[in-house]
């Protein structure tokens, strides 16, 4: 087109017309497209060095997991979409629904938790400790900078079955120490309460059946907000009468541990509600079992904790950061919630066709926001974070010799060394090393024609650039012993 | 409504009347469900005994990209629509879109290349060694016996990056050789191909560039049915002339080794074509350093091999298993492909806004056919699988030492023992005995009131059924010492 334009001179038009051939010849117009290259609001992409941290985070939650004995488990990214349908409340609107395409209608899992419970009653399981990590989905509002991401994962422990009270519930919380306590990622505070005196509670205080969620859900807020604002809300916006709240209030800001379970067994009117008592009754017990597991001062009982999901019904439990790791350089992250669980007995019940009841108890660990801690902390240190674990760079000091790394780099990894080389025919010395360096690989193997002829390798140390010969069938015996050590993972 | 029924006797109405209350003081009757208890079509839980299958396998998996020096990535399990389209020609009917809640146009993975050329693009990364394990999602008509579902594994490993020739490559299908003998799945071969053989080879046989793809497709057909069948469908179907189409079968019907290379070379015809001389070429090397890796015998060129996917630009290959592994009582599982993939060196431009190239190659283990292998052959033996990895049970002989159980599983827990306890305040000694032979824990400690008095505790074998009491502060080290081997993964 450019060419048939009649204001230029036909010298111009020529020269135009040959660049536009050496154009055609680079193949299509490919900087023409519109699309934007990134991912999907609120998920991301985890690069090689964020992997290493999450590989890290795992590795101690599933050591934990598995040294209390759970088996895993794994279910699909989508459930029929009746099968979430009612589990969530108000939260169902967060719920992606895949698009009807034909055939059944489908959602993403918005937890591992229900899924579970749909496993348990599809398999007629009655009694199982298992855990599952996973990416889970709600079409939240971001805050991404927090760890908060509309897909992530979830590492959840649950054991289901008919057992004794309270112990299946301390393991829970025992279990969460554990986690927080090895990932060292700051002091931390385990709150607890339980489902039946907040709902003794609340009757007691003269707040109708009808508003017992609702309520629930103002008191929930009173770790971000003052008492003030909690009751302003309750009497202004949820129609509670003042003398109503402020009997709320004498309660749900107490806290404290077994001391203040026994006082509260002593109160006159809430030891008079059966539901309390009963709830009391078990934070008794549970204090106990917690004692014997060296936890009871991680332990708070505090009566504000009301946890959001509809399906508990007994004791609940959140772990929250006393402080952040604000350390040279770090931005506050802000305290917050980074494990939490509670007792359902009710939701596998949901899907047994006959309603069969089977008592779950169960734990989350929120590792987004603690794969943001270790992250930051990393940055600030400015910790240098090994991605590959590879042992040995096979490299030649000479040209020519492609065919000797190559052979000496499969004999390694036949043996089961970690090895690689340069995908060069001819690479330099030096750029073999520098990617050494890069890359933190402690060994190179230095193949040279001297070298060949002695029937030795040598090998070379990247820290300390002593090189010694090695005999070429004792290479594999020499890396490993100089690598032997089990690699830390933690 | 029933008491309400005029033709009963009071008696009976008096019964129905005490039954429906007993009834609805058992809750609403949620017999009444309507919802299937299933998992969506084509997909499939993970049982906690295909859970120990699965980690096998990956572990063997990535075990060996990581010897390969391979970094790991993660993508989000949706991408922006857009990204997807234009990638897999046909198969793009099979893609799963999210409904449209407002916001982005999302799509979930059909793959886990497409989205690793969209994170090189998106970073500007010319170069990584990297490997990815996630499900994808196809609606593809399911086979599941076969090991065929909608959500499935992919266990990818690619090389990015301006390398000299072939050395990637070659490490690919050393990996892919070094994979498949690890599994012990049965004798395979990879059959190698080049895209631009192909495509010499339909120039020179007179196929017309428009037809190039779908006479691929029919040559893609030669490992399930007859040439006559292929030839009948090109003439008949595709319209191709009768010789055109069996200058094509002369070609296409011959494998071997790195002969057929060479008589190729010497082909009069198909060495005058540019981009069959370069394939050729190429294969010729690869072949040199296929043989230096040592898996030389295990590679069959094959002109017949075509592959589906439009983004292959050269050398193309797929391992398929030579005989399923059809021992007593195993149904036949039938020959297929169990790992595949090849050289695309246009993708990652398809992305980039200036359309700068980044070549790859790269493979992908199908897991799936291979989970469904190793299960089969494992019902097969009667082979009983492990499915948690607790060392110890801790048990009581008398009642009232539940306290007691408690103290001690929390110390080996504190320890870094995998210990577990029943969950019943007294529970019988042959119910703790019987638990481990259900679960194969190997120990059992068990506190008796003696034991306590004395300050040991009972150190049980549970296959042997020895006994022998160990002092308390002395059990950590002697559990570890009986259960010290690593636990052997596979």
């Amino acid at each position: 087109m450019v060419s048939s334009a009649p204001s230029f001179p036909p010298q111009i038009e020529e020269e135009v017309g040959k660049l536009l051939k050496l154009k055609a010849q680079l193949g299509p117009d490919e900087s023409k497209q519109k699309f934007v290259l990134k991912t999907p609001k609120g998920t991301r992409d985890y690069s090689p060095r964020q992997m290493a941290v999450r590989e890290k985070v795992f590795d101690v939650i599933i050591r934990c997991f598995k040294r209390h004995g759970a088996e895993v488990i794994d279910t699909p990214v989508f459930e029929l979409k009746e099968t979430l349908t009612g589990k969530y409340g108000e939260d169902s609107k967060l719920i992606y629904d895949l698009k009807d395409q034909g055939g059944e209608l489908l959602s993403l899992r918005y937890d591992l938790t229900v899924p579970f419970a749909r496993y348990l009653a599809m398999n007629k399981l009655t009694n199982i400790k298992r855990y599952h990590i996973a990416k889970v989905y709600r079409r939240d509002n971001p805050a991404m900078t927090r760890g908060r991401y509309r897909e992530f994962y979830q590492c959840d422990f649950d054991i289901a079955g008919n057992f004794d009270p309270m112990i299946p519930d301390a393991e829970c919380l025992k279990i969460m120490c554990e986690i927080l306590s090895s990932l060292q990622i700051g002091d931390f505070l385990v709150k607890v309460n339980d489902r039946r005196i907040l709902d003794g509670m609340f009757a007691i205080c003269g707040v109708s059946d009808s508003k017992f969620r609702t309520i629930c859900s103002s008191v929930d807020k009173l770790d971000k907000v003052s008492w003030e604002e909690v009751k302003n809300e309750m009497v202004g916006e949820k129609g509670l009468a003042p003398e109503v709240a402020d009997r709320i209030g004498d309660y749900v800001q107490q806290h404290g541990g077994v001391s203040l379970v026994e006082q509260l067994l002593q109160d006159p009117k809430l030891s008079q509600n059966k539901q309390a008592l009963e709830g009391l009754g078990d934070l008794k017990l549970l204090f106990e079992y917690l004692t014997l597991f060296g936890i009871d001062d991680k332990i708070s009982f505090d009566l504000s904790l009301a946890r959001g999901l509809d399906y508990y019904t007994g004791v609940i439990y959140e772990a929250v950061l006393l402080q952040t790791p604000a350390q040279a350089g770090e931005e506050p992250l802000g305290v917050g919630s980074v494990a939490a669980g509670g007792r359902y007995d009710g939701l596998v019940g949901m899907f047994d066709p006959k309603g069969r009841k089977v008592p779950c108890v169960g734990l989350s660990i929120g590792v987004e926001r603690i794969f943001s801690i270790v992250e930051q902390r990393l940055e600030a240190l400015e910790e240098k974070v090994r991605t590959t674990e590879t042992q040995v760079l096979v490299a030649s000091a000479q040209k020519k010799l492609l065919e000797e790394r190559l052979k000496l780099v499969s004999e390694l990894w036949d043996a089961g060394i970690k090895a690689e080389l340069l995908y060069k025919k001819n690479p330099k010395l030096l750029n073999q090393l520098q990617y050494c360096e890069e890359a933190g690989i402690p060994l190179v193997a230095i193949i040279g024609e001297q070298e060949l002829k002695d029937g030795v390798i040598k090998l070379r140390s990247v820290t300390s650039r002593e090189e010694v010969n090695v005999r070429r069938e004792d290479l594999v015996e020499e890396i490993k012993r100089r690598t032997g050590q089990p690699l830390r993972i933690c």
